[in-house]
């Protein structure tokens, strides 16, 4: 019935009213320029919007979303749509938000640490804005250089340097906000602390299901006097692995630590030829220590006693700014060279306790085996989150379904050992049947009923996150009848 | 009319109810022994409860919700009681769930860092389970050789080295709740980020309005290897602010950084005699850095040379931990030593931007002419949260009611300048109505919704946090209103 409801839908006066907001190069609705939205990051999902309305500031945001309110239209915001889970997925007949005109800083503070900027604002411009005064700010997606701010506060992105520094959430000070009826709210603050609950932190990773941010106040910063990038080379995983974990409890927090497995580094030898990584090491690991200058190299001095002590083959270093980049480059190429060992591949992003990489480890190379598909891994060793790709041909009848088979089997085997079914890419649209492997029902009712606090219509990126949404019908009556006889004090 | 009710409450076949749940010796209702528990560290609130019920297990707590949700019985949660907010200020005709019973450490994991705790474990426990392998648990009040783990989530605390490891929240991986109608939830998990909302976010801090935790998964961290305390002495407040504001801007985040004026130091050294702080200082800063040997040695000079050029008339060091402790021990005894001062002090807590330092301070000094009341000042300086004790004589009719006059004047000094009106110690019945000067209607609306979710009846920890908690019909209403006419997709 809904559908047919939407089909019905007379989009003319609707259309007015967001050329009376946004003007009419603000809205987007001719069939070929609608063409760039039809997906994000996860490209084997697709669906076409209705109308894409483009606006400028936050009052533009929120006439527009008062509008789909009233005639209630689901909307999606996205902002530059690098996201890999599918949270920036349209649906039928929607309206998508795209924030990519609010690209302003609005604000910059070095005394006090903190930049205010749209959401459409790119990841590393903050840093670029910034780092003349000696400041960055440190989340890093490998999309860094492309992926917007408000994008990487609905995933709650992480990157490299979420190991020493954090993921978005703990970089996010406060946020205006549009919720889903068109009101405009600020959350959290300028200060790291506020007092009542922490609306900020629920919002941050909330996929848009909660409202569009539209300014957002971050912390940045000072830069680190010293970095070095060790690279280590292995010929078992297991002893890359111990290594990881004996640096942390050497009590050493690297700024970044990543592993890369031999299928992956001669994927990247063979694309971007660093000549760094030794083509014939089961396993590389590149630690990246940052500090001041008589702190890195006391802490080089034992990483590399750690990796010797574990078996490692060789140990390289660099600390001048072209060699380290030199060592990264390969890891920052890992997916893009993934994609000419095989016609297509599916990256997975999963967590694990770091004390059980090597199980795991082990345990994905039989699912290798047992399904017949070549698995890459490239990954944040220091905090456990395991991006393994899996290499495959999407013209093979069914591949696509097997190979998804193949990720959810080692979602499961990360929530088996006590980890997480997603560590900085989100739920979105491509994860949310795995939802009930990892939360109990009582669980994800109780985060559904903070969406339905934010979110009463289901109009603010609907079909995200949940796996089975309740319908509307049961969520007034579950409403009515929470608040039913009530006696409030 | 409720109150009404409540008097003709019969409370027999009720704690005939906890009994079988609890056995006798967990049952509290004789007068005598219900005095302890009327107030907590906020003194000047009092309010007996009806009965003081202590569970040892999650199913207790659950089924002892479960009888308080059946009979619409307020409940409020308490751990150790020294809070400073009223958090846990009973109310008329309440049953109060004390956690003192639930003080079993119930895993250790030392390669994974973390701990699972019940909530009434002592902060302080934490630490020493784990010193021995390394570790510690960051977040100290200066209560926590006294206060819980339950406490601490509740009001989100924060403590000395809280400047560089961050607040409760951050040190919580997971919670096992009950929920105000008795059902079990498990939030967050067993590592740092989850994939959904951030429920383990909101509930830290909440005050015991969301339900009661009676599971907490804690994070730890390993011990520095070095760690070394300096005291400079000033001669004016502005010079010590500039230091604080210096050393943070060369990149130098010390495990504490701490302030205390001339009045504090002189009431210290009466009382514990340190003979570290000198008597004619205007301010001292006491800063903590941790870390490499290699590293406490090169920030130590930095800090030093910071200090110097701003002016710092001496400053001493020490690495040993017994001359440590004894710089420590005037700021930990500050409060305290406060007591002799004058029969009775106030102590506010807030937070400034940290370059509004010396500014805020002087309005202070300006409030303290004003009304006519000494005030000393001991701060977390290098995260801006102020501890200013205002010294008055309770006994002087209507003193009290002009100091708390003072510290409400201080803190809207504090949302003034960007700040906040809770650093540490949590709103609970003493300052909520003071979060309208913080918070807009629709900010305070949205938190409100949040917690209707959890807590439809208003039970948990009814009158604390916010200024006007709706009535049960308007919750109703409200909440019928959102979700009519509702479609979901």
């Amino acid at each position: 019935m809904l559908t047919q409801d939407k089909q019905q839908r007379n989009w003319k006066p609707i259309i007015k009213q967001f050329e009376a907001v946004l003007g009419k190069n603000g809205v987007v609705q001719r069939r070929e320029e609608l063409i760039t939205y039809e997906c994000d990051g996860l490209t084997s999902y697709r669906q076409r919007p209705a109308v894409v309305v483009l606006p400028r500031t936050t009052e533009q945001v929120a006439q527009v979303v008062k509008i789909c309110d009233r005639y209630s239209i689901p909307f999606i915001a996205r902002g530059s749509g690098t996201g890999l889970s599918g949270g920036a997925l349209p649906i039928e007949d929607c309206v998508l938000i795209v924030t990519s005109l609010m690209r302003q800083i609005l604000s910059v503070d070095l005394e006090n640490q903190r930049v205010v900027v749209q959401p459409g604002v790119i990841n590393n411009w903050v840093t670029q804005t910034v780092c003349g005064a000696g400041f960055y700010y440190a989340p890093d997606p490998s999309s860094q250089i492309i992926c917007s701010i408000g994008g990487n506060v609905a995933e709650n992105s992480g990157g490299v340097h979420c190991l020493k520094y954090g993921v978005t959430t703990n970089h996010v000070l406060g946020l205006k906000i549009v919720t889903p009826d068109g009101s405009i709210v600020d959350i959290g603050g300028q200060i790291p602390e506020m007092p009542g609950y922490d609306l900020t932190g629920i919002f941050v990773g909330s996929e848009g299901t909660l409202g569009i941010a539209t300014e957002i106040t971050l912390r940045i910063l000072k830069s680190a006097e010293s970095i070095c990038v060790l690279l280590a080379d292995f010929t078992t995983v297991e002893a890359a692995a111990e290594s990881v974990s004996d640096i942390i409890s050497a009590g050493i927090i690297p700024g970044g630590m990543e592993m890369m497995d031999n299928i992956s580094i001669n994927a990247v030898e063979d694309v971007v030829a660093t000549n760094c990584y030794p083509r014939d090491a089961t396993a590389i690991l590149l630690v990246e220590i940052d500090g001041l200058e008589v702190e890195v190299t006391a802490n080089k001095q034992r990483v590399a006693e750690i990796c010797l002590k574990n078996g490692a083959r060789n140990i390289t270093s660099a600390s001048d700014l072209e060699t380290r980049l030199k060592l990264w480059k390969g890891r920052k190429a890992a997916f893009a060279a993934a994609g000419n060992l095989s016609p297509d591949y599916y990256v997975q992003d999963g967590v694990i306790p770091r004390t059980q990489l090597p199980y795991v480890l082990q345990e994905i190379e039989a699912l290798s085996q047992k399904f017949g598909y070549q698995i890459a891994n490239v990954f944040h060793a220091g905090d456990g989150n395991l991006h393994p790709l899996i290499l495959f041909d999407n013209s093979v009848e069914g591949a696509l379904e097997k190979v998804e088979e193949v990720g959810g089997e080692i979602l499961k085997l990360c929530v088996r050992v006590g980890g997480s079914i997603s560590g900085e890419h989100g739920i979105g649209a491509d994860k949310k049947c795995y939802m009930p492997d990892m939360f109990s029902e009582i669980d994800l009712e109780t985060m559904q009923w903070v969406r339905q606090v934010f979110n009463p219509q289901g109009l603010a990126n609907p079909g995200k996150i949940f796996p089975t949404p309740r319908t509307c019908g049961e969520a007034a009556s579950a409403s009515k009848q929470q608040f039913e006889g009530v006696e409030r004090f």
